[in-house]
This record gives C-alpha cells, structure tokens and sequence, in this order.
C-alpha cells in the first residue's frame, strides 16, 4: 500500500490488516506507550483546502504518536489564494521532503491527481462528495471492537447519503468486509448508483439493524431544498429516544460528528450506552497511526 | 490539584507551590537546561475561542519545553461555527488522547463546565470577564521575585476592573498570600462584589503603593462609554512620568500586555528601570511550565 | 555572524560558508539521516506580518530537521491587531525564549530594527520591497549546483524588478559572488539605483544568459498601471517556448514560486529539464538549516 485514496482500493486482507494494526496502536496506548518511534524524522503535511479541525487534528495526534514532525498547511490565505495550481503546491511539498501528505479537498478526486505527481504517500482525509476511507476504516473498527464481527452485520447509514463521503466509503469498505449494508432517507438524497440495499422506511429499518449510523444534516444543503422543514426532517429521519428503543438490544448508533443535537439525532440518544460517538474519535487516532505506520513505516 | 480553574480556588501552600516550581523552572533555563523529558509523551491542546496569540504561545513554549506535544485548536473556521457545543467539543478532544486542555473562552465559567465533562487537566487561560488564574500567578511570581515578599505588600491595580479578569485573579490571589489590594478607577468600572479597598483617585494612592499594576484599557469599550474622551481617561488614570516619581523608590510598575502606550502607560514609565513588563512575560512560561508539570508531571 | 538581514551584508567568504553548509545539510537528507539534534531546545519563532505559507513552511520544516522547537505567530488576529507596536511583540517573544526569530513583514527595514531589540537571531524572510535574503541564497546554491560555478554566470533577471524583494537580494549576493547580473523589464519596472545592466529587450539578452530568472506577476500591481493588458505583459517579458529555445544548451530557467503559469512562464517552460523550479524549494529548505545552523549552532 502506497496511497491510501479511497476505501472502494482496499482488499478485505488489506483492509483488516489496518484494523489489526489499530488495534495493536490502541493496546500500547492503553499502556501508556504513548510515543513511538517509528516515524523519527519523517515529515506529515496536513494540506486542508476546507476547514476540518476535528478531522486535522486527528491526523495531528496520530503523527506525531509516532514521533513525526507534522506541518500544517491551511490553503487559506496562503499562495493557493494567489491562484496556484494543485499541482505546483504539490510539487512544492514534497520538495520540502513531505514524506506523507495528508489532503482536504472540496473537489472530488483532487487526492488521486495528487498521488500522480508527489513520490510520497498521499491520504485522502476528505475530497468533495467522493471518499473520506479513514472515516470507514474507523467505522469498521468500532463495529467490530463493540459488536466482535462484521461479517454478516445489518448497517443502516440514514440521511443525506448523496452528498456524504462518509456514507460512501462506508459503503464500499463494509461490502468488502462482509456487511450488509442499508440506506435510509428521501428518494432524493439516495444516490443511485451505490450498489446496496435502500430503504426510505426508517422504523422499517430499525428491528432488524445492528447499526444505525445516523449522517450529519448540512443545514445550509437543507434550507435550500428537499424538504419543507428541519422539523419535518428530523420527524421522519431523526433518530429520538423512542425510535431508539425500536433496535434490538445489542445494537449502537454511531455518527461521524459532529452533531446536530436535536436535528438528526436527540441527545437522549447522543448521550446513551448505545451510543458510540465518542469512541469513534478515540479509535480515529488509533486507525490514523495505522495506516500511517503501515504507509511510512517499511520504508527507512 | 487537578485543574487550574481560578484562582480563587488557590490556597496559600498550593499557591506557593507553584511559585517554587516556577522558580526551579527558572533557574534550569538559566543553567541552558532549555529542555525537560518530564511531559515526553503528553498532548496538552490549546482551545482557544478568542485570539490570544501571547497567551497561546506562553502556553506552547512552556509544555513544548517540557517536550509535550502541543496541538492548536483556533475555535474559528472549526465545528464551533458549525454549531458543535462546548460539550462535544471536549469530549472530542478527550477521545483523541488530550491529556491537558488549556482554554480561553468568551463565556465567564466554560472552564469549570469542561472540567465537569474531561478526565484530563483543564487551565484556564480567561474566560469571559471572570478569572485568568496563570496571569495572576506569574504577577504574584513577579512581585515576589523583584521586592522580596507578597506578604503586607501595597499592591494598586488601576483601571477598568470591571471587566479585567486579570484583576480579579489577582484579587483573589493576593488577599491569599497577605498583599493589600486597592482597586483604581472611575467609580462605574469598579465592581461592587470585590472584598478590598478602593479609591477613585489615583494621586493620592501612589505615594504608598510597592507595586502599581496599569490593567490594559479596552478601547471598544472606552468608545462607548464612561468617559467623555481617551485623553481625559488617561489624565485621570494614566501613569505618566510625574505620576511615577510620586511612588515610593522601591516601587515597581506592571501590566499584562499588549500595553496601549500613551493611552494607560506613557512610553517613560513602559520603558523605565521600575517596569516589569518584560519580566512578566519571561515569568509566565516558568509559571505555565510549573502548572503543567504538577497538575499532569504525576500521573504517568 | 548574528542575523541574516541583507543580501547586502554577506561577504564572498560568508556566503560561500552558507551555500557549502547547505551542500552537507543536503548530503546528510541524501543519505537519509533526516534529523539533527543540533537545535535541540532551541526555539524558533515564525513571526509573519504577511500571509507566506512557502517560506514558513520551509522555515518550519528547515528548523524541525534540526530538532528546534518551533512557534508559528501570525500577527493577523494577534495583539498586532490590538495596536501592539512591533518593539512590544519583539520583546515579548525574546522574553518567552526564543533563540530566533524569522520575520516577514511588509514595511522595508523591520527585521532591522527588530535586530536591534532582542538578544536572539533575526533572520529576514522578506520585508516590503527591499530584500528576501535566504531567496538569494538558495537561487545562488542552484545555480552553483546546476552549473558549477558562480564567478562570471551571466544571469537575467525578469519582470517586475522594482518591487521585487527577491531581484534585489539576488544583485547583491550575485555580485558578491562574481556573476554578471542583467536586469530586464519595462523602463517603469527596472529601479534605478541598482549598479547592474539593465535591458528593455529580453530576446536580445537571451542568446548570452546562462541563467535566466523569472519574477512572480503581482497582479494587483499589473492591474494598476503599467501595461495595457497582462497579454501584452506576457507578450513582452514573458518566457515562452520559442524564447526558452534562444537560450543556451546549457542555459537554466529559475523561478521563485509561486507561478502565473501562462504569464510570466509558460507551462512548457516550468516544466521543461531547464526548469529548476521544484530544485530551488529542495535547496530551500537546506539553505535554511544551514543559517539556522550557522546562526544559532554554536551557541549553546
């Protein structure tokens, strides 16, 4: 593995060698091996062309865990906004020895034109409506460290699903590990072309979930469109305590964040044993320092 | 100690504590030792809701020193302004390995609120118009370091003390190492709530006083209120030259910075063998070194 | 040597010490020995008046390889914009510890006076329009290494010479060094108080050029006045193919970045084998390992 672009590349062999990996990052942790390292002297650029704090600075952390130096590069304001091409900061980075370069962009596909030109490795953390693959492979890790498998597990992802990269990713990651996956929302927020199964029933859906994985609403997506109201949204694709109790005993609700409080998930549910919000920060740290000990790591 | 929520909270050994540490902080910067292993391993993240650049960079030099990793967290740009509450944030950060949060919050009280949520250390680096704990111990460090003793000290704090929270942590601390606080200023930026002396005449407390701390004027809110012009403001409060011969000639003058020279401080006193400024600033990275390394030193 | 402030200061012997210092720092990447423990506990403050994320990046990075803490300050939103004049933040970051400061700022001559101020390192990464210093150096450590020599290089330099920082400390370091400089723009562009050639024609100085340097558009600038249309700009002062190919075989085409592709430089140009357009951002970085090196290596 070179790159890691987006989660439709990624084999089950490769992608459950990430898990393992992240799970062997989070026992050390748990330790209190808190530093190692691994990636002394290499150099991690965060080149984010949108606003992503929580996603940076997980990046930032999981970095430097291994002993990185990590530089961050906004595009605001800087000589992007002076008009130059991707493809020249791209140049510029790696000749200031970018060992990895960890990339947020608006426009989908942008990480894939970067790895054609840089000789280091490139992460997607983000790109338009396309991939967000570390946000799935910490998914993943979450659904099987709570439920002890993926294979076979019933995934509801609810909401926007069109424009979510995380839904997206998800998608194809959990088919390659052997879930099975459902979409729920309005007819017009489903894509088309993902191959799963589709619902537009979420208390149909729920009896049978192992997982309800609720998506963020983009306010200023739902003020402009498809429905006549936040309220009647939340009414139909909002997760509250009572549609919770619809799911089976053993299953949790996740959500990437951060959270609309009250629009698509009530805090009553935020705040729950079920719910594994919390945790899919902390084991997006352990899944960062994965892929970034697996990409980096062999080559010294 | 856990936290360092407020001053307030300080008793006399704890207090003194810290000035020690601050003190053997020193004197190994002294001795070229520029670098301790002691937080090796630790992530101290700075959440800040204002821009703060001094405060902020005390902080980072201060646990980088103690070879920390530090992570910035500009509240600007981030989930904040997508509407992620305080609560989220903080777990958040919890979930991703923080070991110490140092905040700075317009709301008065946030930091007690995060350190209800966080199993980590919380600093408070000023919130609202409530306490800013580490300014008032590197002034008491100050104090202490040029005259000798805090104990019977005459120590005037002159200005808007209504709204300095600079003000009100050294209140609380000084009353609690056995200084005399006279509060100075026009009678509507005096807050009633504060137990020590006050005068609206700058003049007549000088000729007593060991230490005159000049608080910075907020210009915003200078324009909207309370005096009929910056002039007349800096006639009546201002420590101009003839004011400063009226101290006594042990006497020192202080203030947190950024100072507005000409406006509460004229560029002779600033400048004078009397002023502390610079001290001030060197003070606080001993002092934010020692907070650091009791409240998580420790642990691992 | 204490600061790099000026092209205009170096010597043969001391440039000459820089550029083969950066030629080890380069040797030691090569051989994969990517970090340093020179600077270690050294702090390294990026004080940035203007948006550059190139060089503080590259400064960044240069200090990181040689194990120095370093503080990024970007006086947008800091207590610059407080009033704070630039004596009081010079203060306060030689008070926090800084062992150097790389200042970049609009007004020519604030890195001196900032040198006058503090106890630490000063190192000029750009002020106004007056000089770019470490700019010069890594253009002249390019040419040296490309073309094996500095003494008696004829070297064009194109464009918008008035307000470039960049040609100004290129004639100064050039002609310390022995290369025959010919300055070549518009009559309103070329500033006459630099003791160099000057043309107005850049096909006639094309054919002797060994090295012909492209200046960045300032497009605001352009807009403003000068010429009809930036077509006619390119037309004139821009390097084309057809210009590229009166060159020399062996003639280099340099540029500082970040590019107007189709400007000042047309894309064939950038990324022809004459380009040394990614090599003088790698030499970049170790140029200024190599005067962190000299600067700050032998002190502790």
């Amino acid at each position: 593995m070179k790159h890691l672009l987006s989660a439709a590349d990624l084999d089950a062999h490769t992608a459950t060698l990430v898990l393992d990996t992240a799970s062997e990052m989070a026992t050390l942790a748990g330790r209190e091996v808190k530093k190692l390292p691994t990636l002394r002297g290499r150099t991690v650029v965060n080149l984010f062309y949108e606003d992503s704090t929580r996603t940076r600075i997980s990046f930032e952390a999981a970095a430097k865990r291994l002993s990185a130096d990590v530089i961050n590069f906004s595009a605001k304001g800087s000589s992007v906004s002076k008009g130059e091409s991707l493809k020249d900061t791209a140049l510029t980075l790696q000749a200031m020895g970018a060992d990895a370069v960890v990339i947020r962009h608006p426009a989908s596909g942008a990480p894939h034109r970067l790895a054609t030109w840089v000789e280091g490795s490139v992460l997607n953390a983000g790109d338009g409506t396309h991939e967000h693959p570390t946000q799935a492979l910490l998914d993943a890790y979450t659904m099987r460290s709570r439920l002890g498998r993926l294979a076979g597990l019933s995934v509801a992802i609810v909401g926007d699903v069109l424009h979510s990269r995380v839904a997206r990713s998800n998608v194809h990651l959990l088919a390659t590990l052997g879930a099975k996956v459902t979409l729920v929302g309005p007819p017009t927020l489903i894509p088309p072309d993902l191959r799963t199964e589709v619902s537009y029933d979420l208390d149909a859906v729920l009896p049978d979930a192992d997982v309800v994985m609720m998506l963020r609403v983009q306010r200023e997506r739902m003020a402009a469109s498809y429905f006549p109201s936040a309220r009647e949204y939340a009414r139909r694709y909002g997760l509250d305590g009572p549609r919770m109790r619809r799911l089976p005993e053993h299953a949790i609700v996740m959500h990437p964040g951060p959270m609309n409080r009250g629009m698509e998930i009530a805090p009553e549910v935020a705040d729950s044993a079920r719910s594994t919000i919390v945790e899919q920060v902390a084991n997006g740290v352990s899944v960062r320092m994965a892929v970034l000990y697996l990409l980096l790591g062999g080559k010294s």
